[in-house]
């Protein structure tokens, strides 16, 4: 993208209403626009991120054998009837009539409709293990939207649901998710801790948060430092094995790891003191098991090997998507601006002409521009006629990971810049040579399989 | 995808609620389940098309230089107080209080919205010409939603939205708009024809309205029969030109084609009579060019290179992605079921094990879905211990443009069978043959820039 023909609506000044500092960048970097009390536009760069973490939770859903599919926003008031939770559920639905006098509700999650699929279409074991998910817009009416995308009323969120035959193959379907959203969170460059939590208006007994260390998170955590040390990494677990799984979650929770929800002091303080951390962290998941809640109240039953018929075992499992991109900026940021993890960034690398109109130059950045897009990178070139600190500290501002610098000076030794955005070094190499180590760089970092 | 693994309950009964062949068609291949009047949750199968529709629709208007964004599902009722459509849009725009009482609705459409970015981050007329589209679920509140989602509550539509300085600039981005999505219909395997139309409540002067010509069609249409042979194919038009996309309009709006509302007697008469037709249309998408209504209520201005405050000359463009779901299958089908166009396909081809559990059969499945990914391409594998003709059955449901038949005696002689869905034509050949068939049948077909 050439910023000339983009859109791309940087703010000089720090916008005054916002408290943390996603919610600045991300108005200062021109992502997002308020549209209203915790609703916002997704500006092109924004959308762009957006559309990047959704893209990546696809992947790793399907890879571990979930069912894309989507349900609507506004639902029918009777299915929440059905399952009780019409009434429980409490100010933050949103509640709507339509002409006709119906009563219908926005979303906040979807177990009831996701149960009342299922109990219309699947009548036996055989059909079962099933998990299928969606990725929608939900809204829930906080009565004090705040912190941006991070706590808005008008979020998107991904949201799957397994059915399942017995107790077991359903803790397996936990298990699954717990290594699908390991995989997941690291891909976009964060370290997201399961913490065992607590399952609020969802239910179940089995419940696990996935939390992002930050200064602003809103909730209080207690871990043993052992697991920061922890890494998924490039391993293959096979997600139909039931005990290569369950071995990725004794992993990762076998160490002390609470939200102040469910926080015991007294295991805490059998964990050698110099390994008790106390910190504060984004939710940015969660999985649970509740069993036949659902089920039960639904009839979502399935007839089993003997015959009998029995309700299915399920569980929910979220992903907060349009938080994570502040969560995200929240963990990859300093003073200059935002730093874009390579796995998420908007753009592969931004290009600054130093000397915009001077042939040579023009042609070089022409060039580098065609060999990244050849390459399959995107790049974002600033060909604008501005001063050159103008253009670095934009740059700096929308957290491109690297940037190109081509200048006529260099350009005499065959030479141009490649800086990284997280260290500020930079190195002089030949145009071709710069291409090669972008190239490098995300070669493991593409979003492959668009669905 | 293995069916054994996959979601699509398909039913063998015609549902007796649905009217028309496309609702039919797609509550009986497991696409859609109906969550309310006039809302749908997509199943699967039904999302992954609903996907590929969309990640076309994206595709294109990027190949024409728009730019991608998203603006929420809700919004404040100010803005269209402000404009004075808030009190005008009557009954089908669905109304919301929140916990705080503040009204919202849920978006037909976004002219407001967007128009509200604009004004506050452009200023000058060197940051046009400037088109931003999204592709968002609007909601019109339908005193009678039917024809599944044709005609739906909940829609999926793309809006788009251009700024330019004159007239002249903005009657360009019209043109270009009609040309983008020119290739946008033929890519799905439609033709969708242009048609002088009526604004209604969006207002202004210049509209077109494209139509796919099918039997259930609302709209009453009469045009001259040589439009019909008009085709964009794979010319390459220069997005940048006013002239190149002013003479696709041309072409593509010389000869008479208008609907009931628009339609001239007189004018159709002058027609030669052989070549007079009168038919009916689905609309699919219309395009307008309405001047400085928003930004004269709005106050979008911008200084020209005069230095004076003008107005911003403005347009909007829709595409009804999950109406042309519908409009596809009306167009596209026969007794059997969906007959899916390549560009389209939820699947690339069915395989279809002719003896699930014979050692040989299985493995040359195996095969075949491997050399199938292996090229890019997607296979919907029936594993499932079925008799063929019930497995041949779904295939033609669900609309498989090609199967590959794989039994014993074939592969005694070293062959399969590549069955096309359109024609019924089969074709016996080596594995390795119909992988190369497969793929040069969807080699211009893919959609290759994920957003």
């Amino acid at each position: 993208m050439r910023l000339s023909r983009y859109f791309l609506p940087v703010l000089k000044e720090t916008p005054s209403e916002a408290q943390i500092v996603s919610h600045r960048l991300m108005l200062r970097a021109g992502m997002i626009k308020q549209a209203g009390a915790g609703i916002y536009s997704w500006l092109p760069m924004g959308f762009k991120v957006l559309r990047k973490l959704e893209n990546i939770v696809h992947e790793e859903q399907v890879r571990a054998g979930h069912i894309p599919m989507l349900m609507p926003t506004l639902q029918s008031a009777d299915l929440w009837t059905e399952s009780g939770r019409y009434d429980a559920y409490g100010p933050e639905m949103l509640r709507i009539k339509d002409r006709q006098g119906r009563d219908l509700l926005y979303g906040p999650t979807n177990e009831e409709m996701i149960t009342d699929i299922f109990r219309s279409h699947v009548g036996s074991y055989k059909d079962l293990p099933l998990t299928l998910y969606h990725i929608q817009w939900k809204f829930r009416d906080e009565i004090r939207p705040r912190f941006g995308v991070m706590r808005g009323r008008e979020f998107y969120m991904k949201d799957g649901y397994n059915f399942d035959l017995t107790r077991e193959d359903a803790l397996h379907s936990y298990n699954r998710h717990l290594v699908s959203y390991l995989r997941t969170y690291e891909r976009m460059g964060l370290q997201a801790i399961p913490m065992r939590a607590d399952s609020g208006p969802i239910g179940g007994d089995d419940t696990h948060e996935f939390l992002v260390l930050a200064e602003t998170g809103e909730s209080e955590v207690f871990y043993d430092s052992e697991i920061t040390d922890l890494k998924f990494g490039d391993r293959e677990v096979d997600y139909d094995s039931h005990e290569a799984c369950r071995a990725v979650l004794d992993e990762f929770t076998s160490r002390y790891a609470r939200t102040d929800e469910t926080h015991d002091e007294a295991m805490f303080n059998e964990i050698p003191e110099e390994r008790r951390r106390t910190a504060r962290g984004i939710e940015v998941g969660q999985i649970f098991y509740f069993g036949t809640k659902y089920s039960d109240a639904m009839g979502a039953n399935v007839q089993g090997p003997d015959g009998k018929s029995v309700p299915v075992h399920m569980g929910s499992h979220g992903i907060g998507v349009s938080r994570l991109v502040g969560a995200i900026i929240e963990a990859s940021h300093d003073d200059k601006g935002i730093i874009w993890p390579e796995g998420v960034t908007p753009f592969h690398a931004g290009i600054v002409n130093l000397k915009q109109g001077d042939a040579e130059a023009d042609a070089a950045c022409d060039a580098l521009y065609a060999g990244m897009v050849a390459l399959g990178l995107d790049p974002l070139y600033d060909d604008r006629d501005e001063r050159a600190g103008g253009k670095f500290a934009t740059m700096d501002l929308i957290g491109m990971p690297w940037r190109i610098t081509v200048g006529p000076r260099g350009l005499k030794n065959g030479v141009v810049e490649l800086t990284s955005r997280r260290t500020g070094e930079s190195e002089e190499m030949p145009p071709e040579a710069a291409l090669e180590r972008l190239a490098q760089i995300y070669a493991g970092h593409r979003v492959t399989s668009p669905l």
